[in-house]
């Protein structure tokens, strides 16, 4: 089979044996942002060479801006529940092709602020996370933060920490403080981290990123960390049950940075194998009775 | 005398009779950002017809990036130390005139984070608070709440919620999804308010503001004044003493926003009269026995 992880700005397809393993893997920057709406010729491309007739697409692929819209399903999500509601398409640009959708996942209650995720519950069908109650992040643009309950997705919450980080950078009077560079400090970042903690808020202690600078207590050099340390250190403040471990599903630089984070502040994290995103689609294809 | 509130962005200049009342009063473009340096040209300019000897300035003048850079004041900051430490400078192309510099306040402590204000001293020497402990919050680009004891500067905190939320508005995905007017919306702004009480952290609430927008259930034209509400209702939870009035300090429409969110938290705003600055720069001159 096909898997395909199709998010906003990126592309990863992988061509799949049929115990799963990994024949062949591609990604490109033809992301749903980048395709001007020819999305048949952009995987026709991506699978050059790639025979099989069952594809699966997840991520933002399914979303209002992308080929065909999917609805969400609520949580709590199984993988049965995402397996059924796989959606076919059949393109005549793609002859002898079943192509299909996962849906994304969403918290959708009467009472509540609701939060979606498109891509992560695919990631998540890949995770062996193990019986019982498990604490997952997933880091990014829009962190995820869920909670699975014997693999079930049971909730979660979106966390716009990376979006505002690169905001600060590029746009605030902050960013003007900072160098370029993306050198590491884990001091500042350390620094950052243990800032998160004391009173006064997130808005305070963005300023506070300003007012060191201004006395000469952190270099610009050091400034990027340490932001990158305060704004870490709300999200998991806010986020995490401190009593139990996160895994970590993402890139390594990313996933590294987390865990260096939840381990300042107590919480032992686990870092997931990467390409979850190729394992799910898998899942759900045999789990849907597609494979064989 | 005459008066200067000197800032990034704009000028405020009073030319004050001998009880201190505002016989005029002139505004301008020429913050220090917009005076190519040409300081001296740009206050000869503002005041012209003006004869008085004795001038003080107040706020971003002082700073690096001003005319003549003021040292801090630690707290507490009294108005007989702020008097003290006011700088005299001379210059040839205003001969006859007497310009003096007030110092901005710094939370600088072994142990702390810093903070710094300028021009917001000088505002707070022009508010009449009372005798006792009393909290004021002067909203704006930068917030900041300041304590005072009988008067004198016992510390403060700076929240940068009005330059984020200018760069949401900009910059992020969320400003995508809203109407560009100022309508303001009594009933989102509460809702925001309200959710910033919630579980979940500010980064968190952040991105309800899209998901909102997705189930259609914030109306594009409201997406502001919801984001307005969960940024103050942030602010105000982080940094106000509740048990409190809140002297607010500030523009009209700002700080009867500030007032409403208040409100809805159960504190009491008490608005300050306008033009606190040129009041606090004529106490100054006063305090220093430059007049009369």
């Amino acid at each position: 089979m096909i898997a395909v992880d199709w998010g906003s700005s990126s592309l990863r397809g992988y061509w799949l044996d049929d115990a799963g393993a990994i024949i062949e893997q591609r990604t490109s920057g033809r992301g749903i942002l980048h395709c001007e709406g020819n999305f048949a010729d952009v995987l026709a491309e991506l699978m050059d060479g790639w025979p099989d007739r069952t594809i699966l697409l997840s991520g933002m692929i399914g979303s209002r801006s992308g080929w065909i819209e999917q609805a969400y399903l609520p949580c709590p999500a199984r993988r049965a529940d995402l397996a059924a509601a796989l959606h076919l398409h059949h393109d005549e640009r793609l002859p002898g092709r079943d192509i299909w959708f996962v849906p994304g996942v969403a918290v959708q209650g009467a009472g509540e602020t609701p939060d979606v995720m498109r891509g992560e519950e695919t990631q998540l069908v890949g995770l062996d996370a193990g019986a019982g109650v498990a604490q997952v992040c997933l880091p990014g643009t829009h962190s995820k933060w869920a909670r699975l309950h014997d693999g079930a997705i049971t909730g979660f919450a979106t966390a716009m920490t990376g979006e505002l980080f690169a905001l600060l950078r590029q746009h605030s009077l902050l960013g003007r403080l900072m160098d370029d560079s993306d050198t590491f400090d884990a001091t500042a970042f350390a620094q950052g981290v243990q800032r998160s903690g004391d009173a006064g808020g997130l808005l305070h202690h963005l300023f506070g990123v300003r007012a060191l600078g201004l006395f000469e207590r952190l270099p610009a050099l050091a400034a990027p960390s340490y932001l990158s340390g305060v704004l870490l250190g709300h999200e998991i403040r806010a986020l995490a049950d401190t009593s139990a471990k996160v895994h970590l599903v993402g890139s390594a630089a990313l996933t590294a940075r987390y865990g260096h984070a939840l381990q300042l502040l107590g919480i032992t994290p686990v870092n997931a194998p990467e390409n979850l995103a190729a394992r799910g689609l898998y899942r759900l294809a045999q789990q849907r009775g597609l494979l064989g």
